[in-house]
């Protein structure tokens, strides 16, 4: 692949600074744009080292309002980063909508320099696959984010004369603030990790762009070519996209869904304890799950926990019982409602991303992403081909973070419609509950048989052996408080017992 | 002071238990019409260790609503964070509007643990004084932050018994995730600095209170009276203000200010460079402040950059022209624009201290937090007594930073008023620039005298040895732009010398 790219272009500079004003003008004007179209773009620089990223960045950064872009560099992921998923950083980096994101060297980089370069302790950390890589890509784009890849090519001899001399002679030109020399690069070994790279993952939604570098004049108005290409292919899409989608919601997707079993059925809702024989019980465990966290900080192995359920289906009370044993310190519970503005503008994963717990921390989230495929489902906030696309994508986020080690455990709390009725009524009569109830409540209600069939399909597509789903029979409130205490207990305890083999 | 306080209360389980449910419940409902009103509140803990100041924090998060507060704690502050200026995590943690930020010890601890207890290699970063922390909670009361401070006492022998048993037979009172033993405690040590503490920083807009915790039971009781008291009182404040806020603003404040000088007119604007000298020195000015930037990298010292100066002023040529010999990853242009809505919700220099450069990086304002002066003034966003305290507030914060080592230097871009009308012409005529000029630009405009006073008076009153005003003659684009350039290399390499001592 590499082989074949031409090297010898070369032009003469009158005729570049008059191409590269034409072209930034372009650059900058396609950047007010996608802006007005509120279209995300990353674009990613990625090659060998000495091929003058740096100074291409600059270029490229010289035509574009700084209210619009942001520039980062994989090389300066922190150890702290490192403790977290992979993808972790990378998902706060991107891109609000309108907005473009420069990566430096990225996600590629942090793989490569653990195949060819530097070995370092967190070397587990950095073994992801192509296919991750992939996937991660795919779903940033099926959302709506344009990626664009830049591959700076040069030949091993240009790269050693700019090792060696390039970066002394000139101040404006450099190997991301750490200008190290020649030693210890051996071309053919990265030319060898580039290849499989760039035909592992030059995808038709995320393709490489391979660019000359053994000139600077040449490589700096190649990647403004190709920006530009890509960037108005990208508006015309989205315009295009927008134009049919009027035409698309008129067409009620009548997929031939498979058969969802119906889970929710097969619970028995009678179980019950004395509130003498919780209390006894409730004691101990919370004694109990304050040591576990202290184990789990200690060891830095980090929680996340889940609570869906009905409105008033008790997570509130659950998740108090669950943390009064717990250092505050330790845990953080993240409340989630409808997006805001600022969040809407991103990826509807990504502010989820916001609250990885630190190492050996937990997070619990009173809501969470299922709501794409549970009140955005029903609701029609999602169109059907989002929320089908979700269970895989939410599937692959909880399966980085437990690759991470992270425990992640889901929690459903089941009620009946009639004790859901009772229940509203009841906060509805307490002055000092009344604030709890509110006339969406009352509307989301009507919709128990969408939930039903939304819930079972939630339970059936994303209940994974690593991020488990625990249906919690919550009508009577003792019962479910300490099944939730129950389970979690149990999971942390195989967890440290698996880890002192 | 800490002598006379009665440790020796009790109170029996029962009576506990019935007061803590309702203190709970009232609460609760402060907390919701706290936030009904908009109101921030910070709440700090302090004290002895060993007097369960988790459990304390866990019993009143227990009473709150998950979606109204955060907790946090100094002693997670990381080795990044001392890097940065003492204050600058305190900043990000304040809370929203409406919202509560609970510390689980905060620049007290920071403080005091240096004078005490372990020593460690950036002793000189938590060297702050008492005037500089009322300095700190003074600038947030003025703003409307509400603030609260604790300190959880007990006696020497309560805190041995504690430290050595108490905390191993409950598994749910913790010191903190790092369950310390008794061990190099000092407790007269301790004592007498915490006397210190009370006596320079009790504050009638910050006081302290102190809490008996010889017993648990008493202590919780207690903290909450003394929570729901203070909040009450904040709220009862808050409506009066808003009841008087209508009144005020008949009142046209006519303050007999001091005679500021006309600093702007003292510059010659007729000052000017041929385009071809320009270019020449130019490109040796960009070699040399590239090489600069790495030799400050290399030594971790960042540098904040701040632009203001009248619209068409050129600002943003005079960025561009600096940063185009600077690595894209060692510096980052922040463009300021009126706060959003999440940004009003905070103090109005809350923005800015989020981004603060990391060590040897450099940060660009376009535009910047002398917008309180400027526009806010001008148009009477902020109002008089706001305005006149935000000079000694803006020169706070810039002295923060360059304690801090940070170069700090600010620009403003002077041109006339009839420089400024052909500017807007030009771009109005040039398809390509028509989209800078609209027509606030044009109502600006008709306030150049009111600016002209407004600037002027930030100069005579912000212009500190440490953070400099330099005014730059910028009829001439080319003259403006090396004088920027200029400046900027002669303080670097001021900073370099005086380093290399």
């Amino acid at each position: 692949m590499l082989e074949k790219i031409n090297l010898k272009g070369k032009i003469k500079k009158d005729a570049y600074e008059k191409q590269f004003t034409k072209l930034s003008e372009n650059l900058g004007a396609l950047q007010r744009e996608l802006r007005d179209a509120d279209v995300p773009v990353i674009i990613l620089f990625e090659g060998f080292r000495g091929s003058w990223r740096g100074l291409l960045i600059n270029k490229i950064i010289s035509a574009l309002d700084p209210r619009g872009f942001s520039v980062f560099s994989a090389s300066k992921t922190t150890e702290k980063q490192k403790q977290g998923p992979f993808f972790g950083q990378f998902w706060k980096e991107l891109p609000a909508a309108g907005q473009i994101s420069i990566h430096h060297r990225a996600w590629y980089f942090l793989k490569n320099e653990h195949t060819v370069g530097d070995k370092d302790e967190a070397s587990e950390w950095y073994n992801i696959s192509y296919e991750e890589i992939n996937t991660f890509e795919k779903e940033l784009t099926d959302e709506g984010y344009i990626i664009i890849k830049i591959f700076t090519h040069l030949s091993a001899k240009q790269q050693e004369k700019n090792l060696t001399k390039g970066f002394q002679t000139s101040g404006s030109q450099w190997e991301s603030l750490t200008p190290g020399g020649i030693e210890g690069i051996d071309y053919k070994a990265y030319e060898k990790v580039y290849e499989e790279m760039l035909a592992k993952t030059d995808m038709a939604y995320a393709p490489w762009h391979i660019i000359p570098m053994e000139s600077k004049r040449v490589g700096i108005i190649e990647t403004l070519k190709v920006l530009i290409a890509e960037l108005t292919e990208a508006l015309n899409k989205h315009k295009l996209q927008k134009a049919e989608q009027g035409r698309k919601a008129l067409q009620k997707k009548n997929a031939a869904d498979e058969t969802i079993p119906d889970i929710l059925s097969t619970y028995d809702l009678s179980k019950t304890i004395s509130e003498k024989a919780y209390e006894k019980k409730y004691k101990a465990l919370r004694q109990k799950i304050g040591e576990l966290q202290l184990k789990l900080y200690e060891k830095k192995i980090s929680t996340i926990v889940a609570f869906e359920g009905w409105d008033a289906g008790g997570k509130g009370g659950a998740i108090k019982r669950l943390t009064a044993g717990l250092d505050p310190l330790g845990y953080k519970v993240n409340p989630v409602c409808a997006p805001n503005d600022w969040e809407k503008k991103f990826h509807y994963l990504w502010r989820f991303w916001q609250h990885i717990p630190a190492p050996g921390e937990a997070a619990i989230f009173d809501r969470t992403w299922y709501g794409r495929v549970l009140v955005e489902r029903v609701e029609g906030f999602a169109t059907a081909q989002e929320w089908h696309r979700a269970y895989q994508e939410i599937n692959d986020m909880e399966a980085q973070w437990t690759k991470q080690g992270i425990i992640v455990q889901k929690f459903w709390m089941q009620i009946d419609k009639d004790e859901q009725y009772n229940r509203f009524k009841a906060r509805e009569e307490d002055p000092d509950k009344t604030w709890k109830i509110t006339a969406e409540d009352w509307r989301n209600r009507e919709k128990w048989d969408a939930y039903v069939g939304a819930v079972n399909e939630m339970l059936y597509r994303t209940d994974t052996e690593e991020a488990p789903w625990t249906v919690v029979e919550a009508k009577n409130k003792f019962y479910a408080r300490l099944k939730v205490l129950e389970t979690m207990i149990k999971r942390m305890e195989k967890v440290l017992k698996k880890q002192e083999k």
